[in-house]
């Protein structure tokens, strides 16, 4: 019997909670909230066998602690907790951006426990503990984060973890994760989200045209606006060039269309399309 | 009894055969083909009470002739049907831009037939017959595209052919119709395309790390690239402002993200959250 605390109720950890209740049902779960009324949320959905806005009854004998709040938030929570944990627990995150929060994490947990960072990709523009589902890691693609000196147990007891919730684990350096999941979701989220201001401001009356390919262009633009404001400021080093290249990119499909060059047009697009057709797999 | 011909079966040729039969099952369906296998497998789906590669006996005595073919085939069709059609006919197409196809088909029907242009939104990544649904109608948004000088009569009929498939029916003039669709469709399909060409230029590896929110975001740039570049370049009157117009402001996002701007970064991605949220109604 292992304990599980998990800190922040929100889409991710409510869904951590039900995950883990199906798949490992020995666990004693533990749940810290910061507002009561989270707090009362958790136990009227009994999610856990322990809720509190306290954090001590929750970590202090935990086996593994996940925090699951905004990036913001964590390496503050990370400073009160450290020595309350055992040295024996693991910790890991879910953030979207890992090498801001493994610079601020791993240091505070050096001589407390043992900690790597994760990113299970399996948000979706909904948010909160009313968005929790059991089977949200099921296939879901899950990024461990080891930093050079990593130890290979904290590795491999993290990764199992979430092997355990149906996850796909892959490993990257921090670095290498933000460059990739900067072109694979910060820059398609902001992308989204440039191209429904751009539709307001230039003809607020189309959006009531829009077909599901508008829908979906635009599904990620829906995500809760301070969180995303926050991972995108954090992986900001390697966002920034990516957005100028695609700003090049784009520079590049106007010359064909202003040239109207519809073979190197059909081309740009048949590019895309066999590479996209690749993900349905 | 009236007689429809359906003059390409595509994905949409097919779906209008589909949701006629269902809808209006007393309709005389006659659906021509260019090529040889399509007309067997038009034959074999059971779709027409006609199937040829003719285009006479499919035209002839038709109350309404539907053009579903890509955009840079009906103009010479149109100049060899205008001849053989009833001076009764109506005559639409579902092409997904207005004004270069209003501007080629009308003066060729203007002593034959009764011309308006059509816009279904029901289009999706997927193409051809297979793809093919009763229902691909139903709820679709469906813009008639008149000219300033359209017939009453001859709007209403088209109209009211939609509506009996599902449609939700809207009028634009064709040049109002290129630019709302310019925003809500055409540059969402480029920046889709664009995006996946991106990834694939910086890091190819990085396709292996995409979840739901990369899926959605370029689901669009799998559509048929040829159509596409037809559909782009020929709509590139509207669209050619409007890229310029987004990449001006990928720009604005780039500079909140370079001066680390945390409340105008999720003022931006509030002011499209909030636009975003109300197109799930």
């Amino acid at each position: 019997m292992i304990k599980l605390a998990i800190l922040g109720p929100g889409l991710l950890g409510g869904s951590i909670a039900l995950a883990v209740r199906k798949r490992r049902p020995d666990t004693r779960i533990a749940i810290w909230a910061r507002r009561e009324a989270a707090v009362a949320e958790v136990r009227e959905a009994n999610l856990a066998d322990t809720v509190s806005s306290d954090l001590e009854p929750i970590v202090k004998d935990a086996d593994l602690i996940v925090f699951c709040m905004p990036i913001g938030a964590m390496a503050a929570l990370a400073g009160k907790i450290a020595p309350m944990i055992s040295p024996k627990a693991l910790i890991t995150d879910v953030g979207s951006v890992k090498a801001t929060v493994v610079k601020a994490l791993a240091p505070i947990f050096k001589n407390h426990g043992h900690f790597v960072g994760s990113h299970p990709m399996a948000g979706s523009e909904q948010a909160g503990l009313q968005a929790a589902r059991a089977d949200l890691f099921e296939g879901a693609v899950c990024i461990v984060t080891p930093e050079e000196d990593a130890d290979h147990s904290t590795l491999e007891a993290v990764a199992g973890f979430w092997s355990e919730l149906g996850c796909d684990v892959r490993f990257q350096s921090p670095d290498e994760h933000d460059e990739v999941i900067g072109l694979v979701s910060h820059l398609p989220h902001l992308l989204a989200a440039t191209l429904v201001n751009l539709v307001c401001d230039q003809n607020h009356a189309a959006l009531n045209f829009c077909g599901n390919g508008f829908r979906d262009t635009t599904r990620v633009a829906s995500g809760p606006a301070g969180m995303w404001a926050e991972i995108l400021l954090s992986n900001r080093a390697a966002l920034s060039p990516q957005i100028h290249a695609m700003i090049e990119k784009l520079k590049e499909a106007a010359s064909l269309l202003a040239e109207n060059d519809e073979r190197r047009m059909t081309q740009f697009l048949m590019e895309a399309k066999t590479q996209r057709d690749c993900l349905r797999k």
